[in-house]
Order: C-alpha cells, then structure tokens, then sequence
C-alpha cells in the first residue's frame, strides 16, 4: 500500500481527492492537512467526513505522493518542500502549469515563487502527457478551463482539421464550485441562484494556459458561472477547413480517444453536465450550426477538472494501474 | 380605460401577461380565457391569481386589443379571428413572424395556417419597428432568443460596424420556463437542477427569425438551457471591421438607445440576469476578447422575451403610452 | 407627496423596501443610505438600482418618515436619532420588539442599547395593533418568523379554541435572505443548494418575541434552512379544546380575516411559496392530521416578514392608506 | 459472483441501484429491466448507463436475486413471479409493506393483488428486521418516510421513554425524486425551484406503514416537498416521559446504534441533508426545545430511503457481507 497526503484538504478540490482516496485500493489511509481549519460547527455536522490535521511537514516524511491543494503561491512552496522530501506532487494550483516564469509573473502580477521547479514540472494534462507524466517527480494539474476546452482541441490541431485563419470560440459554464469555499459576494446563494454571469472577459488567467498549450490557435475563451454547483459545459465554435465537415471532426475525436478510459466522444446527440457529474469523464459531441461546427465538452470540474485528473497522474507516477480509485 | 383579453393565460407567458395588465392603469381587468384549464389542485392553492374562463370568441366583440398566447398553429386561427373583429392583436407564437409562408413551411414543418393574414402582420421588436407597430392591426411578438440577440446587432448592422466576412456567434443560455409549462422529460426537476445542456443547434426555429431580420449576416446560434426557472443571457462574439474596437462598438449601441425606456447599455461591465428579472429591460454590456468583441444581452424572457414587449406593441396600437403598465 | 428615508438600504430588507417605495404613490424618491456600500463590481452590474448614499443623519432633518435596516444593537442608535428628529421611524431590527430590558438582555446577550427608548415603541404586527400603531413614533416591525407564527395563533387564542394544556408546534421553513446579505459560510451556495438543516433549537431568538406575544401558549418553533432564497412556510401542529375541529379552526380565521387586505385564509388546500413570494401576503391553510390540527402559514419574508410590512405601519403612522405601494 | 436482476430499472429507484450494483464486489453485471423505455434521446446523452432492456421474465431463471422497483400494483405480480422462479426477492414498492391486506385495501383504495403472498413477506427495516430478513425470500422495503421516522422512534418505544399520553410529530421534508420520475405538474422545474408545500396532509399513505410498525404511538406525519432533488430531513417533536430528557433520548439511540454501519447518531450538532446524500447512513441529531425534545433524521431517499436498504437486505439474503456495495 501507498501512503499519501493532501495538503489543502479542506477546500472543495481537497475534499473531493479525499472521497476518492477513500475508496482507492492501493493506498492507505491518506494524511489529510490543511492550514486552514473548518470550523466546529461545520466538523460537527459532519462526523463521517476524514478529519483534517494541521499542516505539519515533517509528517511527509514517508510519504509516497503528495498531492497539493493550496492556492496558487502558497502551493509552490508547498510542492517544494514536498519534492525535496522525495515525494511524487501533483499541484493542483496554477503554479506550474506555465512554464515561463515571465509568463507567470504578467498573468499573476507577482514573480514566480519558486521559478528553479520550473523544469521540473510537467503539465499533466494525461491523455496527452502520460508518457512525461510517469517519469516526472512534479506534475502541474491542469486548470478545469483549459481540460475541458483543450481534450476536444489537441486531436484536431494534430490532424490539421482546423482554419488557422479564424478563431476559436470558447464560451465556457462553470458551476460555483470553482469560485473555491471561501465566502465571497461571488458565491453567496443570493448571487449564484437564478443568475448567470460572464466574468473575466479576455482576462480570466486561464487563458494563458490554453494559449500555451495550443499556439497554433487562437483561442476567445469567455467563462460563465451558472447557478450549479458542480460542473462545466464549454461550447466550443470551431471553423474547419475547407472540405471538413462535423463528420470528420467527430470521427477524429472518436479515433484519438478510442481507448482512453476517461474521453468519451458521443456516436450523436451532446453531453450536459448530468452526464459527468460525480465522474471523471470527460464527455465530448460534435454538431454543425451553420458555416462552423459546435463540439460540447462536459466534465465535472471537481473530478476530472481537479481530484480525479490528479489522481490519474498520480497513479501513473506511482507505477500503478491509471484508472485505480476513479472507477 | 381599455378592454383586453389574454388568448391563452394560463401558460407562463399567458400569467406574466396577466400580472402586468393588473398594474396598468389604463386597462380594465383583462378578460382571461384559456383553452386548458388548469388543475382544481393549481388553482385552490393559488386563489388570488386572476380567475381564467374557457375559450370563448364571443366575448371578444367589444374588445380593444387581444394578446394570442397559444402555441404557433393553433395561435393563427384565434388571432385571425380576434382581427377579424376588429381587436388589436398581438401574437406571441411564431405564427406570424416568418413574412415568408415558404419558410414558415420549411421551418414548422407545416403548411402556414392563414397565409392571407400574413400581408397584415408587423414584426415587433418595438424598439425597432416603432412607427409600424403604432398603425398596426397585428402585430408578430418576437421570440425570446431573436430578441436578445437582435436588439445588439441591428445597430450594428445598421452603422456597418461588423466585418461580414466572419459569422457571429450567438451563444444563448435560458431559463426553462422557455420550454414552457407543459410537464415533459425536459422540464422535469430532475432533468434542470444541476444540469446545463445546449440543445437544437444547428436546427433551433428562432434561427430563421433572426436570419430574416439580419440578412447581412450570418448568425450561428446555439441556445443551452441553465438550472433556472426566468432569464435569458446571450454573449455574443463578433469580428467588428478593421479599426473598430470594443469601445466603438459600445459607443454605438449606447447612441441608438440612448432614449429608450428598456433597453440599457452599460458603460462598463457585463449584465447579469439578477439584473433584468422581472423587468421588461434587455441589458448590453460590452468588452473585448482576444481579436473578438463580445456583447453580453440579458433580459427576463417572460417580459422582454415576451409578455413586456408584447404590452409594449399593444400599448402602441391602441395609442397608450408605451411604457404603461411596465413601470 | 411624504420624504422617507431607508438606513441600512444595501441589504436585502433595504433593497425590497426600496423597489416598494419606488412604486409608491405617495412617497417622493427616497433617501437611501447605508454604512456599508456596496462593491463597485455589483454597483457597475446593476445600473438601475436606486444609488445608496453614505450615511449622513443630517440629511433626516426634513424628512417624514425614516425605516431602519441596520443590525441589532446598531438600528437602536439610528431609530433614537431619527426619533428625536421628529420623524416617524419604523425600525426593522430585534431593538424594540422586546419590552423588557431584562428580557433583551438575556435573549442578545447584551444590554439593551436604547432602553429609555422603549416605552415609545409598539410592536407592530399590523393586523393586531394597527390603531397603536396609527398614533405611535417608533414602530418595531416584527420579526418574519413571529409574524409567520402570530398571525395565525391570535385569533385562536382569542377565541380560546386551543387546549392549553399541549404545547403548539412550530416548524418553520425559511429561504436563506433570513440570514442576511453577508457571505458566511452558512449563506456560500454550496451550503445551501441541495441541503435542508434545523437550527437554533430550543435557542432562537425569535422565541421570545412568540413567548411575549402569545404567552398563554407554549410554542417549540423549530427554524429551517430551505434551499430557496425567499419565503417561509411555518407547519403548526395544534391540540384544539374539546369539540374543536380544522373546520372551526378555520372558520375563525378565515372571519378574523375577512377584511384584511393582506392576510388571506385558504377555503380548502394549503399554501405554498409560489402563492406569496414578491407578495405582502400572509396565506393560511388549515387541515386535519390524526388528533391535531395543522395550519401552513405562508409570507415572503422580505416582504411581509419584513419590508412589506414595514411599508403598512409607515402608511399608517403618516395617515396614508395602509395598503399604499403595496398593491 | 450472484446473479441479480433489477425490474423496473429506468426509474430513480432503479438507476440508483444499478450504480450501487456496478461496483459491488460480489455481483456479477445485473440484468436491468423496464416495461418503460427510456426516449432515444436521453439514452444517447447518458451512454455511460447501463443500458436497460424490456421487460422478459423468462430471463430471471437463474438468477439469485430479485429487485422490483415498479409501481405498487404492478410490483407485487412481478414480486410473485420472481418468488415462485426461487429467487430472493426485494420490492421496494408498497406492495407488501403491510402484512394486513384489509389495511392495504383501505389505505391504496384497491384490493390487495397478491394476498397469498402476504405471509411470506418480512418488513426490511434492516437494523431492527435483520434475523428475519436472513432467512425471506420475499422483503418488503420500506418506505422512505417510515424508515426516517422509525429508526429514531424503534429504540425509544423499546425503552419505554415517550410520554405515551402525547403525540409524536413528524414533519418531514423531502427532495422531489420522491414523486418518481414521471413528469407531472408537481414534478415540473417551475413547481418546485424556489418553493415549499406541505401536502397529503393527515392521508400520506405511509401513514398507514408507520402506525404498523409502532402501533402504541400516535404519530402526527406531515410531508413536505423541497425544492431540491435528493434527501430527506425529518424533525421530529416528542414529548419523553417524566424525568427524561433530550441527553437520556440520545443515550438510548447512540447505545442501540452503537454497532450499526448504516446509523449514526450525532454526539452534538444536527444532520443535514449534505452529510448523508449519496450514502448509505441515516444520521441521527438531538435537542432540547422547550418542554419537548427534537430528533432531526436525515438521510438519502433514494439510498437508505429506496435502493440502499434493499442492497442492505438482499445482501443478508444471499448470505453476503450486509455493508456490500455500500461503501
């Protein structure tokens, strides 16, 4: 049996990797820490849920991974301190998701905190990374964002199915979740409930990522909150070349994730969130609407934009089966 | 005081519409006839909703305006005959938006129920149809989603703001009381809670709408359903010609409107639906994404989508202010 | 036309009293003012809310009429500047709906901020105290889980239908605004959607509001968290004296009633929230269940519980017709 | 590996129980059933469920194990059906949950549809049924609303510590899954979001079940629909006997629940819906109020409440682990 710890284990990505971890076969109990403490009143009305210790490093010590979910900055310091001890980390913050630190500091307005890991990290996005991933001893999950806008978009960048010439169009519905546990003005149910709101136009950080991952295109990435929990649905607006046709994006989509345990590209009709909730799949449908064609791509933000992704890179660092705990 | 009646009011539309004529000081109570009659269980539970009485033409003799809220088909029948006495008539359905009875045919997969009433129909989305409206005798009630996306395109179109060589892209999200008050699959708890869909793309009726009243353009619109009863939220992505930037683009729809009641152009930010449910506004708000300008559109698709414009158009008709009753 | 003034006007009591003051016939636009204000980020979002202005006392020289939405313990200290200014003031908060200082005391776990205060103040269930209320300075608008509970207990204690010898149950159910506008833990949406939870048991303050205002009765009121954000539904489960049934318990309500414009007794069926969310009703229902009797009573309580019946007592106080701006 | 069927596979119940039965370790893949079809349309947007097939007993031949999850009425011929092929069976409708078939008549308004079958029939309130429920072949699940009322009320009437002379009162309140997946006006999103009702007020036919089972109490039981898809919250009013109060009823519950895997009784704090949806536990809080004492009982309806007992049960029948598949 591995043994693993969560730092952060109190936020919703923490709580989430702790249901998961509970019912994996291959590793002990997880240490689950947290800087922060839920209150009394919260742990009392709660008594099944894993308790939470505070954060206390030296307790890594014989720990075989580490899974970081503290925010961003406070994370990379972390991720250090874990790697130095010898543990397999996956962050689940931004930290190491940008590979150039002057990329970091013009998107997060503050250098980077630990810039020497840089070269560690590996972005794990796995389907297309599991290679990098097994050998890394760093991996930077990635955002839930950029999963579920860049699964549909690497398979038709590599088959050149797409007009370089026009952009790409991702309007993107997150569930509350997102927006972290803390209580905000943003996430008060008065503000969530029978709303919804664009946020961050053309500056939500997440869109260096995607931009990094895909150069070749140029991606308009516009996030939404919707008055749900759980979830994420990006519609995505797509011109192809000439002479391709859904057919063909669907049939490429269908091909490069044919044997992917956690891709599933529907044969017709689209996915909504009710789908993917609770899972870690990540579920793709292709449409035409007029002269572009229109892929849906639904995933639970929590699992497979957060835990489960996480748990996926971390079974492949451990040398165990990709797919243990996420059943 | 004029003399009313709701033509269908026990739909969604048919008792938002009820609910406005109550506070209109210029109306007597509305004679409220409906052809299905609702539960003995709905109505004891809600006694001091207005009482509805079975469909009977008859009583529509001394009538000044009638407002059709039955579904497209059926509605046509029940609006040539409120015409055929003489009665203001606007129709909330689809029956008489399409000016071309081919594309009605194309579009509802049906011949056009009363083709020869077609020459007297005027599109009305007021704001732009003002001057027709007033001297018309039936007027076509826009539908919900051509309303929210054409209020911000028009001018546009208008002031040749947009490059023509690209699509626009309409990515709309409603609350399900668009899909009506019919218990289905779709409307049911368990199917809306939690969930988001996008649905009819490519296919959706509306799309031959906005096409009609935006020929220049080629408009790819996706509508999705949101996990909430009212509110429609469109964003909207566009490719505005060389030299024309987001600021321009505000500029413009904050001149075209800058006298008008219900519609309003925020000079920074984006709307949300907290901020037009219950109201007859349609909200813009305007920002720049990547090499896109994107609008976001929000209005309540019960008032502004339907039951506020329609009072809108009748008040118009039958030579009332036109903000009555929607203070 | 009557000034008034709203302290306190940012959150959700100050902003309902708003929207109704804004439709008031009598009123001129009110003086809305507040400690706090609101981000830009929401003021930008909502451009056609009426403007709050810090606070200023001055500014109640010349006014009519002051309601006052601050917290406990605060609001004292704005009603007794109000008062002294002459003003009629409807105070909104816990500060003057208990007559006693020592019961004050023990149920704020303070002592009473404006105890010289108290023998000008009427505690104004309006339907119970209207003619003190015509000729009183300082109203203390009721609590909404009191007002929900009172309404349908006085005229039965009255008419000494109720076995006094078994305690009255009070299980009340109340959207989340009840707890106010600040983001806590208990008010982040994902604490609230999907979820129901008791409590204050035995503990809550509003207890001794009931206590003071039926003593003869022993009433267990359990509150609720719904996972909505306005209205209270209260189910009571009552022992009637000896020979008493639904059918009389009803028929004393429904004629304690029977001119009440905002208090409505359901000839059959029950009450839900649909029936008076964004109303000042109070709808009362009343069934058999095995040996006890159960009454749902149903109000929004941001309006009857709060703003609503705010505006009655104002209307009141300044001669006006009670049901001014609340039609 | 046992060979299970589930009858009735495609409503809430049923689908509930193919995802507990999917990862039950000692199961093979269960042969799913419906006289209802799914439309295509959702099939094609869920294609990770098990698919389901139509209704053919012949398959049931060897199989071991038997869940029926259709209507009362129709369960019990199928229940008969699966008994005389040797099956163990499980009906989680009403169908045989009271022994009495005169009370059946009374309570469903029909005769009994198989009476014969009474006798073999044990009620599967596991903790308290669990020998019997060993060696059924037939179990009758119970009801949701009983089984959140009796296993707070079973261990307190075993130990004698209720105030015989007074009633008990159940206010329940339950997600709307209860009322099943067929879209009704009750079931329809605009019914439900932001609303509350109580209803079958004194007529609930689990009434009938409940009085059954503790038939030296009077239970008060009043349902109430939430505007939320999953769980149960019960508040329950007792009057103990002399000298009792709320630390000693929560000392007899915490005592006769001390070795349940499926029962938790809170040392302080209350349960909400959260901390039992999606698992098997029904979680147990106490408190004083005022002359009575509260239980508040929450648990999943459609786990504990519908498929999770019937898992617990047929676990025992078939001689497997009773927490199988539970998690």
């Amino acid at each position: 049996m591995k043994r693993v710890a969560v730092l952060g284990a109190s936020g919703y990505a923490g709580r989430e990797l702790l249901r998961l971890l509970r019912g994996h076969p291959r590793f002990a109990a997880p240490l689950a820490m947290s800087a922060r403490r839920d209150s009394g009143a919260e742990a009392a009305a709660s008594p099944f849920e894993s308790s939470v210790a505070p954060l206390d490093l030296e307790q890594l010590r014989d720990v075989d991974g580490v899974f970081v979910c503290a925010p961003h900055g406070a994370a990379a310091e972390l991720a250090a301190e874990a790697f130095a001890r010898g543990a397999a980390v996956v962050d689940l913050s931004a930290d190491f998701r940008l590979r150039d630190s002057a990329r970091y500091a013009a998107t997060y307005g503050r250098p980077h905190p630990a810039p020497a890991m840089l070269e560690h990290a590996v972005y794990g996005l796995t389907e297309h990374a599991r290679s990098r991933v097994r050998t890394a001893r760093l991996v930077a999950n990635p955002g839930c964002y950029p999963t579920s806008i860049l699964l549909p978009l690497l398979p038709l960048v590599d088959a050149a199915l797409l007009d370089a010439g026009a952009p790409v169009v991702a309007d993107a519905k997150s569930g509350i979740s997102g927006a972290g546990k803390a209580p905000t003005e943003r996430t008060h149910y008065g503000s969530v409930h029978e709303n919804c709101q664009a946020y961050d136009v053309g500056t939500h950080r997440h869109g260096a990522e995607i931009a990094q991952e895909v150069p070749a295109l140029r991606v308009v990435f516009v996030p939404h909150l919707l008055p749900a929990f759980r979830g994420m649905l990006t519609t995505l607006y797509l011109r192809p070349r000439d002479g391709v046709g859904a057919d063909a994006i669907r049939s490429c989509l269908a091909e490069a994730y044919a044997h992917e345990p956690f891709v599933k590209v529907y044969v017709n009709g689209l996915p909504h969130l009710h789908a993917v909730q609770h899972t870690n799949f990540c579920a793709l449908g292709v449409a035409a609407a007029g002269e572009l064609v229109v892929i849906v791509s639904a995933l639970d933000n929590l699992v497979k934009g957060a835990a489960g992704q996480a748990l996926q890179n971390m079974n492949l660092m451990l040398g165990l089966p990709e797919t243990a705990g996420l059943g």
